[in-house]
């Protein structure tokens, strides 16, 4: 396993084997972010595709494609579009969520407007789509476009789940499978999809995606409430303070007496937090033990993840595949 | 020409003529519009959908392609997804506007909140994409994420020219052509794409909803100023203290001498607005003819229409269109 060897991470081999095809979707987003019109475009976007993000979900698709032997053109486009989906979400995500910063930089809507934040979002989903029509691949198109739907689906449903005690490990695994799987596993999918292999591998890319992005944003909730804010870049307790209902609280929630329940609906549904209250969440979600439970699904989820990549023929990708599973629960490990 | 009795309005017959395919289209988008997941959404949705819009632009596909002889069912699909696209670009055009009043009644934004109608509006457009790849028409999903590309960068367009003294006639019809012309341009076009009609008519249909659009919106942008609130749901004056630059006022700043050139200044560039500054600017845009001159621009557009009518055979469905581009410019013949 990498991870004995900490200094060639998974998602840096993947990235060093896929040099030339992350050099083509650079490129063609690049090319594709340019609006001879509207110079705010490529302004707003490069702002945010080249915050330095680690292109993971266009790496995915990269990855899908080559461990299957494809040979076209198509992987780069559908790659590309990945990405014009993945940052177009971020933008309308700084705007719903009212964010400061993202990646360490100040976000979009703070440098430039929401309105921007809003309409280049919408530019670059209509991007996308342009893109993925060009593969002509009927099947990617519907794979695509659903998981833009569930994406859409799931940040709505959080929306309503917010400040909700009521929320349930289902219905937060379906808010997690839109903000974070769908994308993930359609990325793998068409990667499958556009190489023409049996019907039980693509199911497998699927399976890998949907469980790796689960398993990534449970990791991410929980890094919220023990995480190191240097190594992280989040400050502990930025949930909480937004009271939205992750795994560790709705695990917590579930196990509260009525003095913790009333705790929680005062600081989570009411949002009347003051000082301490903070600590105090923390200390019950040690003391249900909800924080190491997290820390279990989450490596039940990578650990379902990498089953699924043993469906798919051995190669140097799926060992990376396989690794970079492991790598994702590295941080709580 | 039915402008001669004006009690049968070219919509209306279109609308009669069309009956059991708007029906299908109406009972299609209420199918679609909903979420097992996510209630908020339908909520958002029918507030908007079902507030008695005149679905022109479903009808304009429903029409193209009756009168093209087509005998499918894509053509439903299709307008279903033109009017999810338009749906998502008012939800997000309110929230960017900061608009509380559409149609008479509170906006999305105003009712819910701008989280919602940024998140429903993503979720709708990408219910249209999932819609049209049903069709499995290539061409057909080319230009219709085409029109979703041209119409963001419209909206990111005005975004930037709002405000610009420097806007020209040019830059005002690339913004038009983006938020009206490009999505009524798709709406016709492709209803001759699926009937497989020679191109020199998918061209007709191309140019009459480019030239009806741009008609359409370049009437709304007069009446803007010249309205009579009642008639038209307006209020007189709304895109001054916007500081929007519309034709009227493009064509008058042109014609500026240095105080008016001042006064254009300090009220659209600066926003720094008084009583009696929208009477002045009404009296500069007399002043100039540039009421008068909007106008006759606005009929050439729909002459441009009827011209294009005229390359497509006879039908019912042809006099219907070509009556609809009078129907559009009526309100200030």
């Amino acid at each position: 396993m990498s991870l004995d060897n900490p200094s060639v991470k998974p998602h840096d081999r993947l990235a060093a084997a896929l040099t030339d095809d992350m050099n083509a979707v650079n490129a063609l987003i690049r090319d594709r972010m340019a609006s001879r019109h509207a110079p705010r475009i490529p302004e707003v976007t490069a702002h945010l595709v080249e915050a330095g993000g680690k292109r993971l979900r266009p790496m995915l698709t990269l990855a899908a494609a080559r461990m299957c032997g494809y040979q076209g053109d198509d992987h780069v486009k559908l790659a590309a579009t990945v990405e014009f989906i993945h940052t177009a979400t971020l933008l309308h995500d700084d705007v719903v969520d009212e964010s400061k910063q993202r990646r360490g930089r100040p976000t979009a809507n703070l440098l430039w407007d929401n309105k921007s934040s809003v309409l280049v979002g919408d530019y670059l989903f209509a991007r996308s789509f342009q893109l993925m029509v060009e593969t002509e691949d009927l099947r990617a198109l519907n794979i695509l476009s659903n998981a833009a739907a569930t994406i859409a689906e799931g940040e709505v449903l959080q929306l309503s789940a917010a400040q909700d005690l009521a929320t349930t490990e289902d219905i937060y695994l379906q808010v997690v499978r839109g903000k974070t799987a769908a994308l993930f596993s359609a990325a793998t999918e068409v990667g499958g999809v556009i190489s023409r292999v049996p019907e039980a591998q693509i199911q497998a890319l699927f399976d890998y995606g949907d469980a790796l992005g689960i398993s990534f944003q449970i990791v991410d909730d929980l890094l919220d409430y023990q995480g190191d804010t240097k190594a992280t870049g989040k400050n502990v307790g930025d949930d909480f303070r937004e009271r939205k209902l992750t795994l560790p609280v709705i695990k917590a929630v579930a196990a509260a007496d009525d003095d913790e329940r009333a705790f929680w609906k005062r600081t989570i549904e009411k949002g009347d937090q003051q000082d301490g209250d903070l600590e105090h969440a923390i200390a019950l979600l040690h003391k249900h033990g909800t924080l190491e439970a997290t820390r279990q699904d989450a490596l039940a989820w990578a650990e379902k993840a990498k089953t699924a990549m043993a469906h798919l023929p051995e190669s140097d990708f799926r060992s990376m595949l396989t690794d970079l599973a492991d790598y994702v629960v590295a941080r709580i490990s």
